[in-house]
């Protein structure tokens, strides 16, 4: 019996072949590399070489390159999910909770942007991406339905079709993540106002005759 | 000297080894392909086995992989740069030259919705690429000048930053690639009015007490 097909377990603090990289670091580089590349485009090999480790470190985190694919989501899922319970929790009107969903969004979007930016990717070519994908669909719903309670109420214009508009909300929200940087930060702070006021008050200045 | 060599031109009516494509047809295949699986992932091998013909065939058409991209943008580029013309030469206000640009460019969109997929996923890796990024920047300062003087004007909100504004404004029109269908053309019918309803008048009922 060779060392390795022991049954004692190997001690915790033995980080052979990871210089430097814990899980959340090493998915952290992963994200990066998906996000250059693309997920279906990016190898073990190619993980390996950015991280400069052998695969077999790689190996020692994760069973596959899916699995950081699936943590990676989980991380920007998780997150927007927190955002939609807060909004649920909020015992306020329909349109002030979709105002939170709307600017914590752009919050979250902004601190786990390159998180994001791997979700929004994802076209459901697996089944982790499928479960993503339903993950997200679920958020939609929701939003979708703060709006049509929004305008039942009154209090959001009538003439426009509520999913379209959640649509619009969101795609708006997740446009940011195509021109923001996140060495950017200073310029980026103002920007989940900015989105609210776009998306709730519109551009126009209101009390100037047409 | 054999017949390839010869200096005779080939007549135009000899199509052999190209059913059923023309240069446009084969542009409209490919660009799909290209939006599937990414463009540099793409090999005119997968091109030849999408469209049924010999690589050679394709070769007929046009010089390179590159070519193909070169059309596919030109042919976003050259329609946006149209839409922002027809801004320039209409003699009105910033804010309804704005109006112009926001909506055309939503029907654009919609009409040419491969072309302009693929032009936004575009990062800059080849000469192609940076030539139809400085096209897309011309025509972003462009919107960024007519929001500027749209604030100037008074008719647009001051309390934004312009620059932002142009982007969130066109971050919403083109972040609708990511979710309309071309066959779900009936309920997309309203969406050029309804995103220039939610960009300029916001969604919030205006005359309500809040």
């Amino acid at each position: 019996m060779t060392s390795r097909e022991a049954s004692v377990p190997m001690p915790r603090t033995a980080r052979r072949g990871r210089p430097g990289y814990d899980l959340d670091s090493l998915l952290a580089v992963a994200v990066e590399v998906f996000n250059e590349r693309g997920y279906d485009a990016t190898s073990m090999g190619d993980l390996s070489e950015r991280l400069g480790i052998a695969k077999s470190a790689i190996y020692h985190h994760v069973a596959s390159k899916e699995v950081l694919l699936r943590l990676a989501l989980d991380r920007a899922l998780d997150g927007l999910e927190a955002v939609t319970q807060g909004a649920r929790e909020l015992d306020v009107s329909a349109v002030r909770r979709l105002e939170h969903l709307v600017h914590e969004s752009v919050v979250l979007l902004l601190d786990h942007q390159p998180y994001v930016t791997l979700l929004l990717r994802v076209r459901g070519n697996s089944p982790v991406e499928l479960a993503a994908l339903q993950r997200r669909r679920a958020l939609d719903r929701y939003a979708a339905s703060l709006v049509r309670d929004a305008v039942r109420a009154g209090d959001l214009r009538a003439d426009l079709d509520p999913t379209v508009t959640a649509r619009l909300m969101f795609g708006l929200v997740n446009s940011l993540v195509e021109w923001t940087r996140p060495a950017s930060r200073a310029h980026t702070q103002a920007l989940p106002d900015e989105v609210s006021a776009l998306v709730f008050d519109g551009l126009r200045v209101r009390d100037r005759p047409r």
